[in-house]
């Protein structure tokens, strides 16, 4: 199998989690239809399971079985989720489109996706809660309280504020773009690596490696996203490429060039290789090719 | 002491916390100051802290020692903040005024407020994991489990869905409008009552009457705020009265009048007090109390 095809393999045991296990607990206690809806939408509008699939790889790589992390792995898709339908509001990024669909809020209204996004994220801890007692409790609450701090005012949320502050100024550096983008969506890559790692209960040198790993792979999946906003194509991207430019946001591209933006990315991906070199078996062979995976789209 | 004196003793106990402990742990991670800012505007506004409270009653009611259940306690306010900023937005009710100032999206924008928000709710359950390990994981999972479930899309987040369906329509029934109010206002009111029996490692009889005194005292307060949106005056509320009416939302007085709308609120208070009549000490005198001044203020 190519790592595409274990990525979509692992993606596909995530959405039959979500589908059936969340789902059904959704309906169970009777979430208004509307409602339930409009999370749906969102969350199973074919994304590629990314954190849950780092969550649960480095999980495996500790020797935690896979089926005790799941909630927990699933946790991190719903505020992944929750964070696209909030981003993509007529207040924030104003976008139409998302995945090739129209956004949540021109299906569901602004009201209706404000609402979704909100039910999403509450659900992600209540979701990830579920991982005790499989999972020791010990282990499960700080895994928690990272996710939630990785989410949060210092994570991504914090990033998406200077994300917008940065959008309405001039003259943004490399060293702010790069902490923006850490905080926007390296903190919960991030973060699904680590708590992978914590609720195997790994000792402090792998949660250190598990993080180091999290954190170059983040910085180097959103400096493919800046190149592939510049010379991808809509439909691979599923939106409309350019918009970034369109927006004046900076970029990677904008600051230092496509070519010094591939080598930077490039570097980063040997960081990440670097992180877990020490480690062997199925979840370090498949961590190592997802991280090479990452910037395969742009060479 | 009165029960005033009381509540706002307690009140200010919990903003000690809020203001020097989460506050400063808040600082400590760098979160981008535009965006505390936002937070800090509606979290220091002066409510009543009125689920810290009950939060910590029940706690003490069952014996655990307040301070190890304070994170827990002040996790509620964060969540109560921010469906208030949410539900204040545009796209929402599209409230200008919230006690008696601008509400956060008039000073910060939409974007701000809704970040905030999100902010908010995602802190509010790392906040609460703080409360172990001064209480055990194994308390402290089942209560976090609790209170996701009453602000998510069964809870908080479904009943604003259901309100805001229910504005556009005619013909609300009362079980309809009690059913919606059990899901906005009281699910979080019950869930500061039960996960303080919870977190103070109660049998199951005393987290039923936690729960049992909850949602009767949820009920009466929601009754209560809808007589005041028709008889109260726009200096005690800190917002227009009679906006409920304006906007065609159906409420208890527009279904069953005043009079009834009395004596319903009166007999939900009646169904707390028997709830919780077999304790005593100061912590239950002062749930009941409390209980009882929640009508006095429309009689």
């Amino acid at each position: 199998m190519t790592v595409k095809e274990r990525l979509a393999a692992q993606a596909a045991e995530v959405e039959v989690y979500i589908r059936e296990r969340f789902g059904a607990r959704m309906r169970e206690r009777g979430v208004p239809e509307g409602l339930l809806s409009a999370m749906e939408y969102s969350l199973m509008a074919g994304g590629k399971r990314l954190r849950p699939c780092l969550c649960l790889s480095f999980a495996e790589l500790f020797g935690a079985p896979r089926a005790s992390v799941m909630p927990f792995a699933a946790g991190f898709e719903l505020i992944h989720t929750y964070s696209l339908i909030h981003d993509d509001l007529p207040a924030m990024d104003d976008d139409d489109l998302r995945r090739g669909r129209p956004s949540n809020h021109k299906v569901f209204g602004e009201a209706g996706a404000i609402l979704a996004g909100d039910a999403l994220l509450t659900e992600a801890f209540g979701c990830m809660s579920r991982s005790w007692p499989a999972v020791a409790a010990e282990l499960v609450l700080p895994a928690l309280a990272e996710a939630g701090r990785a989410a949060g005012a210092a994570g991504m949320v914090g990033g998406q504020m200077l994300d917008m502050e940065f959008t309405a100024r001039q003259g943004v550096t490399l060293a702010e773009l790069a902490h923006m983008q850490a905080l926007k969506t390296g903190a919960l890559i991030t973060a699904s690596c680590v708590c992978g790692a914590i609720l195997a209960g790994a000792a402090e040198d792998g949660i250190s490696r598990a993080r180091e790993y999290g954190e170059a792979v983040g910085a180097a999946f959103q400096i493919v996203d800046d190149i592939l906003d510049e010379v991808g194509d809509a439909a691979t991207m599923g939106k409309p490429v350019g918009s970034d430019r369109e927006q004046g946001k900076s970029t990677y591209p904008s600051l230092v060039g496509l070519n010094e933006s591939r080598r930077l990315a490039g570097q980063r991906v040997d960081a990440a290789l670097a992180a877990i070199a020490a480690y062997d078996g199925p979840a370090a062979d498949f961590l190592r090719d997802l991280a090479r995976y990452i910037v395969v789209r742009v060479q």
